[in-house]
């Protein structure tokens, strides 16, 4: 491990980010909110600017650079970053607990929208936006991290950058990844400010159609209301964000992809293929399964499923409709498509739509195999052959994302209340969804469970916004030798 | 496809399972039982001798054999067993409806133990008898399956046969399978047998002994009393049936090294250090939930915890509490061995710990791989390297799992009540458990079931019995061409 350059970076990325909290702190003189608050941000700003500029006060001699430096830093600054993050709610007594603020500000990074906050409306404008505003910088720090960091560090196929990342320097690195993480920040931006004015044109209330451009962009999903987007009542607004949400989950390098006018490449594009496939399946399914409690009114039906299948498979969280009450069956298809998720290099969670076709691809071969031993079976992705090492990787990432699910699920299933709800609640935290099924439904918060729970939760969600992979490997003794 | 085979194969099968059925048909004269039952058994001999017969009358011209046929005979023989099976259940009018009877000699045959039987005292000896009987049928046809069909089959490392099956030809591929299924026979019967008389010994009743031994040796867990084994109130009685289910949970390759005294093998083998470091982990964790219960009365709760856990991971199924009421963490440990199993090569169900086993080393192997990428990892297997096809394999059988589970989950919780019922329905049977959680817990059956709900279940316990493949490849066009 070379030390420096971990600390270096760190602080660089704890400088930048301590300066977007100034924005929350303007929210709070805009609506005049009481002197706490203000201190909240204005002290959090300090602390984390100081520690950040503490951490890279001395640039590093040597810059080699290798996957596990990549790993660590972006597995300790989220947990940095979280911590520092929910300092203001902290502080400005909103949430009075350490550990719950801990919590809010995982869950806002990580892009996961679970909340710990029984009444939202309760909750002052600016830590609403700041609270709003970590999915949005969650969400871009996912995108530079599965589409620059990821790929150097693994040899799975599932992450396909354009610009190819070379070799070990850490200058060359980080101008590559520099330009890359720019194209790609100009267009999330975009994309979150034409939603936002889009939005408003459908008649929400500025500072309302914000937080709601941020949790789509980031397919976080914290809202402001405590019944979330339900409480516009407007079908163009719900239609409006569940396409938002879709389109934010898909891979990134399409929209990079389109602005260079490579439009065949978009067109033979596999994965978005399977991702709107599984959507369309699931809201035919939910449909079917729903269409005797709606009274022939499929128009209204067709939008509670639409939106909430669009909030649930792309690992945002808004609803409209308490799915909680929906029968077995429609918790299973949920339960489903949570597993799913949306693209690789999106911000959104879950296993991810080309990881799910590799599986269903690998089950039918083999199938196929048993059948004819003596036949060669070739599985394709994009048109090319997977080769061995591409399937390899795959069954490891499977097998290691099954077993973290049941160790998260052990540890989160001490003192809760009902199996249903632990189920669910690692399900939504491990694939960054947000509200689950049970006590942690989407009528309810996570407020009610453990401290056990809660900080388990929260290594859960970072562990799924990352991968996994990179927070196991903090656990290795041999992650942290010296050259 | 070689129909002839396939044909002539399952016809002789069926002839010998329905002389098997005169057994039943004698208890029903030791008891005097009332008329229709003897009637039941002595027709459905019948019946089942001339179908068995009419397929077996020509014998095959063209004796070449492959995999194809050897999955199509095993998974065809276990439906049409089922079928003719739960005949005496339907004509003695003990089980009224066809489906249920159906369902019920699947889990016998199956080695399930799931029951649709809601009053287990009110049905008469003769059915007793031959339900359990089917245990012990169906036992031995899986350590056949798995030791003799399976591995010619399949690239699968985990069924190692020790006589292995050679050529393509009908004729010596029977004769080894014959070796190689006398010996294992031979262990399994005298196995059976010597734990009738340590159950009778220690006090339970002939008829009772042989039920319980047939249940423990095909680690089925039809019983002959409605709270199952609790009935006995003995302590003695639960450690000799929870050794003997664990006994027969692991791979019958190694009582046929212990006969040739190959002592050196048996102690260097892997697998069976997974499977009870996993059941010790399990009863530790479950002692230390249920502590609190128990008022230090901490030999009863070892007591209950270890027979609990044998009869959850050998996916046996007899129960002597209730432990539907214990926590849900206990509930999370338990459905956690469901899925581990038993060893490869036993009559246990589950993925089996052999596979888990590998599972987890990838998982750490991947780990090790991220941290230090240009280091050559090499996972083993019984100190000998696991080669690339096995990983892929191994992989493969994941995906097929997991991709199995949902569809049988989706369709299985169509009218469920509740989501624990359904996924732990799944659970049971697709693991060949038995009892589930909520609804179809211990202390209740799957009689309230939809018929949907049993026709599902019943395809996923054969689907679960013959290792998933078997039973898929069925609804390939491909696999009943013609030569």
């Amino acid at each position: 491990m070379n030390y420096s350059v971990l600390r270096y970076t760190i602080g660089k990325i704890l400088r930048i980010v301590s300066l977007l909290m100034i924005l929350p702190l303007i929210i709070a003189f805009i609506y005049q909110e009481p002197l706490r608050n203000k201190i909240a941000f204005a002290l959090t700003v300090v602390i984390t600017y100081i520690f950040g500029w503490l951490l890279s006060l001395r640039r590093p001699e040597d810059n080699h650079y290798f996957a596990r430096e990549g790993l660590a830093i972006v597995c300790i600054s989220w947990f940095l970053l979280s911590f520092f993050g929910g300092l203001p709610f902290f502080i400005s007594g909103e949430i009075p607990n350490l550990l719950d603020s801990f919590f809010e500000a995982v869950s806002g990074f990580t892009t996961t929208g679970a909340s710990i906050i029984p009444n939202i409306e309760s909750i002052s404008h600016s830590l609403l936006f700041w609270r709003s505003f970590t999915h949005l910088i969650g969400g871009m720090g996912v995108l530079v991290f599965t589409l620059a960091v990821l790929p150097k560090a693994s040899h799975d196929t599932v992450h396909i950058m354009k610009a190819e990342v070379p070799g070990p320097s850490f200058e060359k690195l980080l101008s590559k990844v520099r330009d890359t993480a720019r194209i790609l920040y100009a267009i999330y931006i975009s994309m979150t400010a034409i939603l936002i004015i889009i939005l408003i044109i459908c008649g929400m209330p500025v500072f309302d159609a914000a937080i709601h451009a941020f949790g789509a962009a980031g397919t976080g999903g914290f809202g402001i209301k405590s019944n979330s987007v339900a409480y516009y009542n407007s079908p163009i607004i719900e239609y409006v964000l569940g396409i938002a949400m879709l389109l934010f989950a898909c891979n990134f390098n399409l929209y990079y992809l389109l602005l260079i006018k490579e439009f065949k490449q978009v067109a033979k594009n596999e994965e978005i293929r399977w991702f709107f496939g599984i959507f369309a399946g699931a809201v035919i399914l939910i449909f079917i399964n729903l269409a005797p409690n709606y009274d022939g009114n499929y128009l209204n039906l067709f939008r509670d499923v639409f939106f909430t299948v669009a909030s649930i498979q792309t690992t945002t969280g808004y609803s409209t409709v308490n799915f909680g009450d929906w029968p077995t069956f429609s918790h299973v298809i949920l339960l489903g498509v949570m597993f799913v998720g949306g693209c690789a290099g999106s911000t959104a969670g879950g296993i991810k739509a080309s990881r799910i076709a590799i599986y269903i691809k690998q089950a039918f071969g083999h199938l196929k195999q048993t059948i004819s031993p003596n036949r060669t079976i070739v599985l394709k992705q994009e048109r090319r052959p997977l080769n061995q090492d591409a399937l390899i990787s795959s069954g490891n990432y499977l097998a290691l994302y099954t077993f973290s699910f049941i160790i998260f699920l052990i540890i989160a299933s001490i003192n809760a209340p009902d199996f249903l709800s632990s189920f669910s609640a690692v399900a939504a935290t491990l694939n960054n969804i947000g509200p689950g099924l049970g006590v942690i439904g989407p009528a309810s918060s996570y407020a009610s469970l453990s401290s056990l729970s809660k900080a388990t939760l929260s290594v859960a969600m970072i562990a799924g916004r990352l991968e996994i992979v990179p927070v196991l490997v903090m656990f290795s003794p041999r992650m942290w030798k010296r050259y």
